[in-house]
């Protein structure tokens, strides 16, 4: 029998990689039974091994199969299931959706026991090893309706929910469209810079800063991946890419007469430089809240065994909840400086308390 | 009398901004004496009461005097110092070098007590209020000889010295061509992100990861200051831009045939993803070693006071010294998860520690 509140008592992942491993181990952890397979023997028996679940195929049908294979194989891996009657209810996790969509409603017509889903959440990692039971809590988890019936969605969004992921609901267009804008078009830019460091000078890679660092960090991702996920979402990383490029044009344009004439105050290029202040304020920080609602308290620390516990102890005993952190340190350099961010009201308290213990605080 | 082996017994320091006021702490730490002058007087008084040394003009002639002004201004600055006899020794920090010199030579001839150099350090906060005395500490510092005398280039050495800093000699295009590469073009390229996001939709910004937010952090620094920058290194700035642009040019292709047929494989896409992952491998990482040569350590920890310092504790019994850390965690999320990275050699010495104490470890 096939509950009808969405309940969820059995499950089969398809694709033991760090999101399919990850959904089973939380799922587990509320009590799903989870079967596991994967086209890697090797895969399933690591994810297996480390609790994510049954390698074994389901007996019969299982409420929920979750496919967590490339963009490019989901669709023909969802067909399979529901041609086969394997689950109830079939969803993906892919990173595209109009595309997996097409090609589930290309076999099946109406996708009646489909739904598309992008759980945003990921490491540079990947595989088994790399799972987490928690990597998808507190995380927005798109949930892209389609020709779902009521019950395929109420399982859909039990599977979030257990997964202690944030439902939200966007049509296929808008998902990939917004995907485009925040994860595929960066990835890209951050390969377009690292691209051009592959035959710098030593000399002049000697000179990298953290902004360098931090502008091309998501550059060591997996090709193999990211191609796939390129060739899924063409036409809408293409529409970005191609807005970019004019402000590009206009950036070299704008440089080329500031060479010629040095008094010429480039007002195009300003204007840019403007834009991208108002575009990076848009960006919700950790908790929901802009990044500028935390206030930053930089202090100095010695680059030894014990001075970060003190620190933290020390901020502990202030009774203050440090948000984040950051350590700056340098080579050969015997001191650091650590950013601790913490939320305005609190910031005086903390530095007061730092200092008053010999902390060197600055600003 | 002008000592001849480098001494630096009063230096003059000409723009109280971050730079030149952390220069000015360091010197004082050191026994500098240190006059301030800077065409804002808030500025120079904010960075007398810091401790950063006397706003009254020097009595005569002073070993050394900095300027760490905009880079346009820069050549002007020093060629008034030089004619005005006001330093033995003139030395710059602007963060462009060929433009500088060709301003003081245009006006000098021959610039014998004129130093350029380039400190690579910054913060994203500006004025004095963010100087800190060990800005400089284990940095690379670039040092143009350009026409300068021994005796100058000494005192220039000196100064690297007294702030700690690590002294780099290139001539004036190849540094401007290197900072072109590692600093100007990732400005740029943070900001073409960034500046799509300003008219973006508020649902496509609710899924911002953290590789957006590491991509566009640098967006977030002052236009003014940079388009400075930009018109005094226009062009190894617009010839980089330029490269990149042909790569972008070919992933906007390719991505267009990838939509018309979807069996392409991307060839041309895939090698700049692999050249982007071998131009970020390149990356100096902490202490200079690169970045892979640490080991991360995932442990979850709950949201609130005195976890951070009881996971710093019990790393610190273990005798474990963590080189850098990482916070990870989402909007309304209960539990986060902080990535310790540390040597591999005390790595499984930590994740046993930390295990046998309770923390949950991740792989």
């Amino acid at each position: 029998m096939t509950p009808t509140g969405g309940e969820l008592r059995s499950c089969l992942v398809v694709g033991t990689g760090l999101i399919g491993t990850s959904i089973a181990l939380a799922l587990r952890r509320r009590g799903v039974i989870v079967h596991l397979t994967d086209r890697d023997p090797v895969a399933v028996r690591r994810a297996a091994d480390l609790g994510a679940g049954d390698p074994a195929p389901p007996p019969g049908q299982v409420d929920l199969a979750v496919v967590a294979v490339a963009p490019s194989a989901t669709g023909n891996v969802a067909v399979g299931l529901l041609t086969g009657n394997v689950a109830a209810t079939v969803v993906d996790t892919a990173g595209v959706k109009a595309s997996v969509l097409h090609d589930v409603r290309r076999e099946m017509g109406r996708a009646e026991h489909f739904v598309g889903s992008h759980p945003m959440a990921g490491r540079e990692r990947s595989g088994p090893g790399a799972a987490r039971a928690d990597l998808f809590e507190g995380r927005p988890w798109v949930l892209v309706t389609g020709d779902a019936q009521p019950d395929s969605l109420a399982r859909a969004t039990t599977l979030i929910e257990l997964c202690g992921g944030i439902a939200v609901t966007m049509d296929a267009a808008a998902h990939d469209a917004a995907v485009a804008l925040v994860s595929h078009v960066p990835q890209l830019a951050a390969t377009l810079v690292a691209a051009r460091l592959a035959e710098g000078a030593d000399a002049a890679l000697s000179l990298t800063g953290q902004g360098l660092r931090d502008v091309t960090r998501v550059a060591a991702s997996d090709p193999d991946l990211w191609i796939d996920v390129f060739a899924a979402n063409a036409d809408p990383v293409a529409q970005v890419l191609t807005e970019l490029r004019a402000d590009l044009d206009g950036a070299i344009s704008a440089l080329h007469e500031m060479s010629d004439d040095p008094e010429w105050g480039g007002t195009s290029l300003r204007e840019l430089l403007v834009r991208g202040n108002a575009g990076r304020a848009r960006l919700p920080g950790k908790h929901g809240a802009p990044p500028t609602s935390y206030v930053v308290v930089p202090v100095v620390l010695a680059d030894r065994p014990g001075e970060l516990a003190r620190l933290f102890a020390d901020a502990g005993e202030a009774g203050v909840n440090i948000e984040d952190v950051r350590i700056e340190h340098s080579p050969g350099q015997a001191v650091g400086l650590v950013e601790l961010s913490v939320a305005p009201a609190v910031a005086e308290q903390l530095v007061g308390a730092l200092g008053g213990l010999g902390w060197v605080v600055h600003d």
